[in-house]
């Protein structure tokens, strides 16, 4: 058996996707690793997974898809009123206040418009394992830019503020939230914390393949340690973090930070987001039509401050309608460091999820275009 | 008689700008149809036309040039204090304030910053031949993006939300606001609202010239009927939005719908800026310098998330300063879809206007530059 | 001696500095006539000049490089609570409410985002010498786009207001708030306002070399005086503003304008950034690490409506990090319209400053790059 061979199942009518995951799958000759998963209208149509080690239960580090999830838990306590968008996150959290925050609302720290990106002392692996500890660095810090006069995006903290004014508010973590209410009740197999008895299904992230040479243009290209970019990537931590061996530690694994800590499955990024717009298996659909719309509406759009690219997001999540010009104006979702992608595309009445085990070189997955075009172009 | 011959008259010192029309009508090989008007500080000095069934008189759409017109209106009320810019819409259009719109205030619709640029559903062409319908379908609607985070042109539907306050403030419409205020005494010969009397000088919009190669390549690079763009363009409407056909109906000419079913000539556009600014045959101008400086100051600028290009817009108008870089930091104006330009140009003591019965393959006029730095120079 | 031979020193470990420099001055061909002079945590540790009838010691035109001085002292005054960075400018000076300017705040105008960028009808060369009369003139002028809505660099007058604030509240001129409590005290060789017994040390600025042909073209490339770039660069006065004159002139070096019209040497450039963040010669830093960190934040990004480029504004400075991607999040500074750059990193303890007589072609300042980088390579 070739490690391309192509396994899993599909609804009729959407063999074309089948047919484009075995091209990408024989394209990456099988070294990715990858799942794919589709939902039309709460109904499982694909189904797929290929190559190094992978099977359909398989587990990964699914990096800043976790947002997903994470956004989720926050929408279900926006949409009961227990949280407050609008709200100065120090309400809750009054060691929040220092150096210029105080201001600062929970969408400012959803729509990546705080400022606070990290800390200038850097962060410690160990620090990013844990998301109480990450905001106890936070709260002094004084943001990157004035708070509301840009957007920059803040891959490994950003959650960590919302986890903590969601345990000021109810006494119980994003996590704990996450698991009483959402993963366990539908059943998802995506982790915000994952238990030690499913570590055996848990397959280590690959490094991304590349000569020396690549590499080291790579790093020199890039901005420097102590810059925005490098504040919000780790890379003025000692060591600078690794984003491999992140995932690839248990402790990371069995905290599941919420910004980019999550383990989970192609099947379980799907369902998550079937669940929250459809319902799944029977269940209700997390979110109201109304909650929808609210965290699904572009917020920051334009020049990213950190990542110095073109980014789109919504509250919390990627406005993926901007992100892919064939979906629906309030697709929303969140794509991760290693490859992964997953959205709800409420007017094609798409769910998506895929993963991948090895990062790309340069975070490039033009994959992405082709799996969710194809996906489109079968359900609608 | 060869259909690229010039017709008309230019004031001495103005002969460049007859040869420049004359040139670009020999490029279009006269099929587009075109006139040329403009006015130096209140004085007419450049009336020309050219090509197929255009005369000097001839009506055809103006399409947006219409919000020039529809924000003069606006202007003229703001300037006598019966509306607010920064109230909000909803104070006056209680209906208007569902799915996160109470705030949004007049200001943020006039620079396209409310989100609210069509609905979910799609409009028919029939309802979008008529403001109160478009406002009963946009009240309810969720915005696109977050109001006031960003910006997008609302090419359809904009001044139907204008035009509702405008209707429950002053129990007139802004097209009955325009006729009586402005194109009657002023008698200028651009409509919100044709008579039939004046049907007989109306000549149909035309469509533009491409092969079905290029037809195919052009729609399948545009954004998907339920993108942004897609609702913006009422391309998910059922069928979806037919540009040409929309002015050829004459329901739309009849109803003039504010912000693209204008019927005039490139003589009613150019007099519409000069009688705003100067005053034209003896009256005075219709605005105050202070109020020409509101609504000539650029509001939104930079990414337009719905047409996906730079835009530069001023309050209801276009930012012509910021369009052309010759003309004054505060020249506004507005184009039209099927090529139509106008403006004033304060600095320059320019009004200008131009229309074209064809459009140009993918909405490109490459004209407007020659024509209005022909003009400029000529002026100063 | 040739006139491309290096003089001045640099401390152990700085060797490639003087090398880098040598390099930069043999391509110029000696004729720019530059000085270097960096600090590292407070220690003077290159001091190097090359070219025209230049020593360590002239003084020459630093232009907005001034901006760093003015801001400066607005920060000292905002850290003493002398100043409010949120209160409107006109609560101090009424005058200034005209026109739509009742809300503009100091950090507004700090932050380039007030849209008052010159007048409609221009200022002399005589004006631009003078903040008060500067002042004057803007307060009837309305701003050049919405406040707030975008920001565009004010080359010449923004220091004009800031200098009026400070006027209204403190009964002193920015000038004499700067010889009293920062270049005297702290000697630094930069002056805003040259007293006549220094005027031996000063060297005319150069204009750039360029043919007829170059020269046409980059003129008629630029957008025209009427424009908002035209205004901000004093196009649209009579005569336009000569910006190799302006420095030239003794009145402009008398009054040292706090926009532009400093004067002053790399040692001084380098010093004012040191001694603002580590002190020099014994005595203590001006600022507080908290204003530090207050001014040294990016608030104006992206796309600027003046320049037409992208800016890195933080408030009065220019965001340093965000223009040098070797350099921390929080490095502050500005550069100057002759070719001076000056800047403190704090996150790499480099304070930076670097002259030259002559203007290159088109601003064009490559040179930059290339010393910010082996200065920063060196002292980290």
């Amino acid at each position: 058996m070739s490690r391309t061979d192509v396994h899993g199942t599909v609804a009729d009518g959407f063999e074309p996707v089948r047919e484009e995951f075995a091209a990408v799958v024989a394209g990456q000759d099988g070294r990715a690793g990858a799942q794919l998963t589709a939902y039309a209208r709460g109904r499982r149509v694909v189904d797929l997974w290929a190559g190094d080690e992978v099977g359909g239960d398989t587990l990964t580090g699914v990096y800043s898809s976790t947002k997903g999830a994470a956004t989720l838990v926050t929408a279900l306590l926006v949409q009961e009123g227990v949280l407050d968008l609008d709200e100065p996150v120090a309400r809750h959290w009054p060691e929040f206040a220092a150096a210029g925050k105080d201001t600062i609302t929970l969408r400012d720290v959803l729509t990546h418009r705080s400022g606070v990106i990290g800390v200038d002392g850097g962060l410690t692996a160990a620090d990013l394992a844990d998301d109480t500890v990450i905001a106890r660095h936070l709260a002094a810090q004084r943001p990157y830019w004035k708070p509301g006069s840009a957007y920059g995006y803040g891959g490994f903290v950003t959650f960590a503020m919302v986890n903590e004014v969601i345990r000021r508010v109810t006494g119980q973590s994003l996590q704990q939230v996450y698991d009483e209410r959402v993963r366990i009740p539908y059943g998802l197999d995506l982790y915000l914390g994952l238990p030690e008895a499913e570590e055996r299904r848990f397959r280590p992230v690959q490094r991304w393949t590349a000569t020396p040479e690549q590499e080291a243009a790579f790093w020199s290209d890039l901005p420097g340690p102590h810059s925005i970019l490098g504040v919000a990537y780790g890379l003025n931590g000692t060591p600078p973090l690794d984003q491999v061996g992140f995932a690839n530690t248990r402790a990371v694994r069995a905290n599941g930070p919420a910004s980019a800590g999550g383990v989970g499955s192609a099947r379980g990024l799907a369902a998550l987001y079937a669940a929250a717009v459809w319902g799944i298996d029977g269940r209700p659909p997390l979110l109201k039509p109304d909650t929808v719309g609210e965290f699904a509406m572009p917020h920051s759009t334009g020049g990213d401050l950190v990542r110095g690219d073109q980014g789109n997001y919504a509250l919390g999540f990627q406005a993926k309608g901007l992100r892919y010009a064939f979906l629906g104006a309030n697709a929303f979702g969140h794509d991760g460091s290693a490859g992964s992608e997953s959205f709800a595309d409420p007017a094609g009445g798409i769910a998506f999820g895929y993963t991948r085990r090895r990062f790309g070189f340069g975070w490039s997955y033009p994959e992405h275009d082709r799996l969710a075009a194809a996906v489109h172009r079968a359900a609608t």
